[in-house]
């Protein structure tokens, strides 16, 4: 199992940099005094393709030899790696095939034919999945990018770590949402190697508490069909993310699903920033669980803006 | 007539920037792809108080005499005036009291008073406003604070051109919203100095258009009642910023109800910022204007992120 190190992340940075964007690290009065604590948001809903997905994507796409890019790249995600796949596909020229579960979001599948990939739909299972999957790799010899379980991918998502860090200094926690665990584990490899005293937690909703029931059970504890409005957070771990989720991950914190959508609108509100239900499970932890946070400057990561704006849960109140 | 030069703009921001953020210039390659032009979106949605106004507001504050001070400062204002008053008051430990019509937006409201600012209401006329402010001071003794008709509130706003500037260099025009003028005033004021060949837009709801028809009629034309989503908008020029408007603005271009919310929800959606409808006219006015702009460098300000987001017009589409 290809595991990425530290030279791999700073080949990442150098590699996707004309790619991305530097997104900006946000802050809120009113959501420190409502925490009591003093939060960071790197904002990577501002990220092209709207979701910090690119990073990893490009990392991959750009790594491959031409004679490897020229079959194109393949994927199966739940949207906005197959935004992101898209995109880079279309920045190197080469073709993106993505299966996408029929139940993805209409945005999300919109985003993706803007941008060039080619959708396969399946069932909105892990096992559909990656059956589609297989059936498009045996049809077009293409490189098959999977969404986190991919040392490439997590190396780039790495970068996203790094660069709060870089603005930021150093922080006693950072909170990053979990589904595959694909940013967790490149949070896990920048501040492993650049701010061990750094504590890593994963938000998770309590309806897909699959990373949860692993953390506690000491192995990957896979649950199929979970349903939450976070739906980038439904997937499963894999070996390779649960390498750095069971090594570096302080703990895991659940939200319930209206807790996810208060926070998701507080965010909309207060910071003036659209994000996607998956990016406000980090904050509805931190509100729920204010003793672990109090009086510390928290990091957390805004995976992204991916939403439906008019038909999203709770916005018809 | 107190008319603010650029020693004042100078002073303005060297005075206010422990108060408020350097807001981030945004990009949207969707955005740019459909209008033809590149757009530098200058995000003072993400400032202070979610509005530009933090700006004129803390330079007023911060330029009087501890003596002047004591009195506490007054205004009246639709909106995000109110609470950049309000927040600038409360950063120097000085009472802030505003005059508010009574059909202001209940998140506006609830804004001045978590700022600790008082509110008094009033009937929605420019006269009712006034009326009602001459009666604070008089019982107050506080230092009137006009929402734009105010030389210190002018050089404040400049400095978000003067920030544009700075970040991104030479442009081919700058489009802003106008209501009462004085971000624009501030703008020329910026431009006219710094950077004379760009041209300056002021974009106006056709429903509020009496900066439109002041242009054209050569003097001030003022209209009562005005009505518009873009309720930041609905006031009207005064001698001070007819100064700058009339010296220095290149044309004002109209955009009706429906192009400004659409412009609101494209924004919201393809560069996952909230932005109010006032903030929503300029793009508005690009996309209908295609040929004055494509293929130029045109800098956008976004002056605003506070909005009922349940509430507002079309949400509930």
């Amino acid at each position: 199992m290809n595991i990425p190190d530290f030279d791999d992340l700073r080949a990442a940075q150098a590699r996707i940099e004309p790619y991305i964007h530097r997104t900006p690290v946000l802050t809120s009065n009113y959501l420190n005094d409502l925490s009591g604590a003093e939060i960071y948001f790197k904002c990577e809903n501002l990220q092209k393709v709207g979701a910090f997905k690119a990073r990893g994507a490009c990392n991959a796409v750009f790594a491959l030899s031409d004679a490897d890019a020229a079959n194109g790249v393949a994927t199966h995600s739940s949207g906005n790696h197959a935004a992101a796949l898209s995109y880079a596909a279309a920045r190197r020229g080469i073709a993106a095939t993505v299966v996408m579960p029929h139940t993805a979001p209409a945005a999300k599948k919109a985003a993706v034919r803007s941008y060039g990939g080619k959708i396969i739909e399946c069932e909105p299972t892990q096992a559909a999945r990656e059956a589609s999957l297989e059936q498009v790799l045996v049809a077009t010899g293409a490189d098959a990018v999977h969404p986190y379980d991919d040392a490439r991918v997590i190396a780039g998502q790495a970068t996203c770590a790094l660069e709060l860090h870089e603005d930021i200094g150093k922080l006693d926690a950072v909170v990053a949402p979990i589904g595959g665990g694909g940013l967790i584990s490149g949070t896990c490899l920048t501040l492993s190697t650049l701010a061990p005293a750094t504590r890593i937690y994963a938000a998770e909703p309590a309806n897909a508490d699959d990373a949860w029931r692993s953390l506690r059970a000491g192995k990957i504890v896979e649950k199929d069909k979970q349903q939450s409005v976070a739906d980038g957070l439904k997937t499963n771990l894999k070996p390779r993310t649960w390498h750095f989720v069971s090594q570096y991950v302080s703990d895991i914190l659940l939200a319930s699903e209206d807790e996810i959508l208060d926070a998701m609108y507080l965010t909309w509100e207060r910071m003036k920033i659209i994000i996607e239900p998956s990016s406000a499970v980090p904050l509805a932890v931190i509100l729920k669980n204010r003793d672990l946070f109090r009086g510390q400057r928290i990091g957390v990561i805004i995976t992204g803006g991916n939403v439906d704006i008019k038909n999203c849960p709770g916005c018809k109140s």
